[in-house]
């Protein structure tokens, strides 16, 4: 598959720092089109050392950079763009995961505000090989699966430049692991093109990335991408072969699950004939739920239902 | 290892509706006793055909039937008392679920007051056999599997006595699956015989338990009770063979997940010799989460370090 | 008036650290009955110097001890008791203030984790005369008027036993600077003579009680209680000559606000003829709001409606 | 002071619908100058008739049409703009409010998703004339009081271009009736020209504006511009003759609470002397709090502190 495809590849110094329709496009694609994109990690690839000191690093607003946006052509508002991932390679021998003063789910916050002095900051860096991360040299832990997933990645809203580092109804930092090799992320197109923006490669990740980062690498993932003319997800849904998700970016938590539930309600209704109320009391005997981020400025929640329990009929 | 049990009977003109130290215990059992209990479902086993009318059958506050307190010899305050789930058994043939008016994780309810006018009432039997759930006759679905948990279990306050409806630092409304056959459960003792009390058997249901109903059923349930002296536990913590677990409730949902992973933290700190911020940082690699409920008086998150990843040395 | 009254007084080896119905009465009255209650301050009068350690003055649960039960002869599940403040006098010639580690509303706290180190403990002692508060005599502020309430006062749920720092449907902790001398409070019965409970008395307070202590005083108040036989509060309500006032307690803040405003609706709507949309939309143009508190258990918030735009056909 | 101002004149076709640095300037003013600037309604002046259909005329993303980019002359990154209303005059004989389904504090929303039926449309007209309102004029209620101020005011991020119906770090619609007359607002300069828009004109709102929408006006307003240069707010200020006021705008409500606290913590003690603990302890006692809204896309509170408890020395 590789042979013919179009790379693209990151301009150092055009990397997207907001989610919106004011940036120029970095490539073009067609719908059906499989082609390759290269991201940096979450600090620009600017961690090379545990005694970096992460908060000279970095520097808000210019954190977490995308690559793109990448245009597809013939996209319009009403459309929905799905991204297939075939493949997320990490482009470096090692990844990053830092401890960042008020940034966090276990730490006072600039929204969380408190007068309790900050944590410490701390850089670790996990050496990664033969499809394992070893997370520390100093703590003798079993190794980590190598299981990458995009933590970033959404398309423009029609007036908003959203910061990368939120999650949405337009995807966004969802920081959620089922965006991954394997499966299809679907996402609203509001503009031409839909600008697709992808970036924040993460290694490995514990559900809620309760300190605040993942195991961070720049990557090289192979895509592709297609258009569904006319229909519109008000959220973004993924598909595997074993689950239909629906991701709610939301604060307070409680009103992210009701998103990504709400919508996984609408999506059996809508596309499987399970009236909603039916499918509501479905989901609460068999639906499962991934806690994707406590960490980020909307925190995220994936509600999944087994495809398994598709009405036969 | 049943034939020397000695059973705890259901006594229905008994049942606690409150987890708290002020009622007269139904039975008392030694450390290290094994030990039957029989619990009514949620609704007092009232519930005979989908035609009943819920809004009839629940009378607050007389609703989640507990049976207990169960007295615990040598349980002081300040111990941590065990519980070792063998096997629940169902002992009806089909389990409950409804849709309550105002309660349940996509409507208005008494906290999240609307103006909207409510849902409307609805009941449903699911048929039990052979280990498995028939969720609907008219719906052609897959089989739902038999996995049976308790949705409360709990141990008495010192001083309040709380809702058999609320999950919180005793235990109580968690409805949490991990609390099911193979488990152990840690629960605090702030009175003398810790005064357990259980019930809510759960046949199967979907995290978040989203209707704010599972598959409610009446149980029989073969438990171990142990306890740990002079060691105390701030919320609940739930061991498998996988897993080492602890239970946050709280609302808004993120004060669950930021209560549970702290006392991930702090027993990894504690119990393995793993700093707290190296703690910290590790869970937000190789965490899982399990979303409890979210529909309850508070919501209940499940933090979840998989024990692949205890150091070795 | 206060001829007549009958005293009740504290016994101070009687105090109540929840609100429920399992406790004897202290006392007995009748409706219509005009008397005077004593409180201890929220820490029992045991803070008498700066440099008493506030973290060894609280001993949970026996904090913000409250004087009660107090018996109200025919009340009935079902009744609203309602209580009219007539004056309450400090009984000491100082307040006291602290911080108090893990609790206030700028700090981690036991729901709200964080692994951030705690803030310190602190006292202050803040003379009272001549209806004025001394804040600190290190810092010169002008002096705050005096201008008492009780932080706490509720009836007694049917089954649960609440502890006195929390609020909730029952009135309880709601720190709400409108239960003052002027104005009446009404209260839902739910169990036979209601079971009155008051205690935690302020000097003043700000909105929000944001550090978590009020300036807290010990208290003589004079009170009339009353029935309104056979119609149910959901919530505590209070009435000046201002205002027609709700007080929702939960967490998050914005579910105590929902609950506030449906109350402060629906009374509308029942009392005074304003069908529920037309009250919610006026509301939206004249109501007043009090951030009660933002530290207890649950957050109280008080939606005021002003009497003037009571319609006056 | 009017005879010599510049009058800025919306342009119809021009409005802007987000806050951010990508649209040109509408205009330019000098640092101390005085100007006229006029504003739509929050429905493009678009109701005139209660029987308009409101989900006709809302077609989101274009609601709440603000007036700007205003560039200031010599603001750069790191300043502070401040604003000081001189007078907002209504430019119409009426007021206008609504009920919008799926938006408002007592309904189900996109955030707090829920099946229930949404609450009706409806459309309400406030004649205004003489400095009074009549809110209906089927229902006899007083006259409400003509007390203007800007719903949203707001500097541009960086990168960012936030939707002008959220509030946040830069302002933006924080439905707060401080930025009223007499009053000067303190904003961040994130880029050149610090880049004010202005609108959302209300005659009169509730705190909270419950259900969603004030008394909406069209207005004139006269304000003067200044600069604090190199000194940055983290969050919105607001002064008056009586008050140091803070808004905190967040999801769940008690983190906008805890933004608007802490920078009034932090205010006290950078610029009047008040070590910061003690400024948290004093608050405690005499802060006022205005919860401003509670249906915005954030929730934004104002912490308040009276001006007479500034130490005298």
């Amino acid at each position: 598959m590789k042979s013919s495809v179009q790379t693209i590849i990151n301009d150092p110094g055009d990397f997207s720092y907001v989610i919106g329709p004011y940036k120029q496009p970095v490539a073009t694609v067609s719908p059906g089109e499989t082609f390759i994109v290269e991201t940096a990690d979450a600090f620009e690839n600017r961690i090379t050392s545990p005694d970096d000191d992460i908060t000279q690093i970095i520097t808000l607003p210019y954190v977490n950079p995308l690559t793109g946006p990448i245009y597809v052509e013939g996209a319009e508002k009403g459309d929905t763009l799905t991204v297939t991932i075939h493949s997320i390679e990490v482009t470096r021998d090692y990844g990053v995961s830092a401890l960042i003063p008020e940034f966090g789910g276990l730490c006072g916050t600039v929204f969380t505000r408190t007068l309790n002095p900050p944590l410490p900051p701390r850089v670790m860096l996990h050496p990664i090989s033969n499809g394992e991360i070893t997370f520390s040299e100093d703590l003798d832990v079993a190794a980590i699966p190598y299981e990458p997933f995009y933590g970033t990645i959404g398309t423009a809203p029609e007036l908003e430049a959203i910061s990368s580092l939120a999650p949405g109804f337009h995807g966004g930092n969802m920081d959620t692991a089922d965006v991954c090799p394997g499966n299809t992320i679907h996402l609203p197109v509001n503009v031409p093109g839909g600008l697709l923006h992808v970036g924040d490669g993460h290694a490995a990740q514990g559900d809620a990335e309760v300190c605040g980062v993942a195991t961070e690498i720049p990557t090289r993932g192979t895509l592709t991408v297609d258009l569904i003319k006319g229909r519109h997800v008000a959220t973004p849904r993924v598909e595997s072969d074993e689950f239909l998700m629906t991701v709610g970016s939301a604060r307070p938590m409680e009103d992210a699950a009701r998103i990504a539930f709400y919508e996984l309600v609408m999506w059996l209704e809508s596309s499987y004939g399970i009236e909603r109320l039916t499918a509501y009391q479905l989901c609460s005997q068999v639906a499962r739920v991934r806690l994707a981020n406590m960490v980020d400025i909307l925190y995220s929640v994936v509600a999944k239902f087994p495809k398994r329990y598709i009405p036969r009929r």
